[in-house]
């Protein structure tokens, strides 16, 4: 009996070409995949995540699933598949769900967080989820930039072209930035995310933040969505994608 | 003009195959070397550590030396250094030393930390110098084997038979365990260290926390010194080398 299962993964974006599976690339996607097929001995059992996370994104739950070709208990899948995996790549929680859960088109929402650290690291266990940019000042400017990016817009400006071709509306409910003594957090809470989407986000208000763009810059991009607009991406190392959102489902244990 | 300097690193063990350069395997030197030759354009400088550490062992603060053939403000090396290195390997500070320095034969003194976590990490960030393993419990015969592994032994029991035949007495100064609520602390200080000698300490110390061996064993093991005893040998991942100690000597500034 194929159980479907939803795993919650995290791992640390350094080591890996994204999440998508890739022939000559290390990738999140292939590694699951193939501690799975060590573990079942079954060929290409296929792992669905939520979202495809770019090369060099970390994540601290992303969500997946998968139709378990062998009867496992869940609760022993998380420490059977870590067995077989790298270090930079763990199984948090795997548990069993209904056949109607895939984890990309039931998600409801997505948590995303971009650290920033305006101090170069000095040991490589600091700032690890962080990227190093120049220090900028909370100033009533970043807090308005980050106001003007809630709400439902067409993020087009904020994509790559292909991608806003097919459809750039999207929600995001809220920007939040936290500010700490050597560093920035901004954390962002949204419907679903386009490609490159929230480092640009982050580009544009770290842009604000050092003076090199206005807010009334930003208001123009989200009013008049221009593909190829010439935005800022905030590097990978900064991203985490922190949980993915689903509506509440029964539970069903294994 | 070729100045003698003194480097400071880190570096994050799990993605190299330890310190010595090797020609097909990514290793600390390795890395160090290939940046200062594309940094100065110079083939062949030798970076000379304070030891070898060996695969998957991290530093804090381990040190090496380099005769510089072209004039950089020390101050300047690290940035320029690390913008030429992975994330996992920084060069923490540079100063120029007097001509007598030598990383290895001047150092009186090392520091090294094992940390175990009695945790499954589930978080690729968490415990990330750390080595899992099953907890044991805070016993008086703990403490009493860490200080019988004080002093001056000769170590052969504690490391490989072509090592121990060199000569394998050393002074160790201290063995302080600090206990953590999911883990445990050892810290070591002594003159100078044998290959496996620190990860060995730590195997004997967990066994006797774990009933597998007594107090009694690890004096025998000190007092009847036998190369290619049995000892278990504690994983790398767990294990920092934190710093090596000099005498003071007069700082040129550069």
């Amino acid at each position: 009996m194929n159980a479907r299962t939803k795993l919650t993964v995290a791992y640390l974006g350094r080591g890996f070409s994204g999440w998508q599976r890739q022939d000559s690339a290390r990738t999140v996607q292939g590694d699951l995949e193939r501690a799975i097929k060590n573990l079942t001995g079954v060929e290409s059992v296929a792992v669905v995540g939520a979202g495809r996370t770019d090369a060099g994104v970390h994540a601290a739950a992303q969500v997946a699933h998968l139709d378990l070709p062998v009867s496992i208990p869940p609760d022993e899948l998380p420490r059977l598949l870590n067995f077989r995996l790298a270090w930079d790549l763990r199984v948090r929680r795997a548990r069993h769900v209904p056949e109607s859960f895939h984890a990309r088109k039931s998600a409801r929402g997505k948590h995303y967080a971009y650290r920033v650290s305006w101090r170069q690291a000095d040991l490589p266990w600091r700032h690890l989820r962080s990227a190093t940019m120049p220090a900028v000042d909370k100033t009533e400017a970043f807090a308005e930039a980050c106001r003007l990016l809630c709400g439902r817009h067409d993020w087009s400006s904020f994509t790559v072209p292909e991608v806003a071709r097919r459809g750039a509306v999207r929600m995001v409910f809220r920007v939040d930035p936290v500010w700490r003594r050597d560093g920035l957090e901004v954390h962002v809470f949204g419907e679903g995310f386009l490609r490159y989407q929230v480092r640009r986000m982050v580009g544009a208000l770290l842009a604000v933040g050092g003076g090199r763009m206005t807010t009334s810059d930003i208001f123009d991009l989200l009013d008049h969505p221009r593909p190829g607009s010439p935005l800022p991406t905030a590097p990978a190392s900064g991203l985490t994608l922190e949980r993915v959102y689903y509506r509440c489902s029964p539970r069903i244990t294994g």
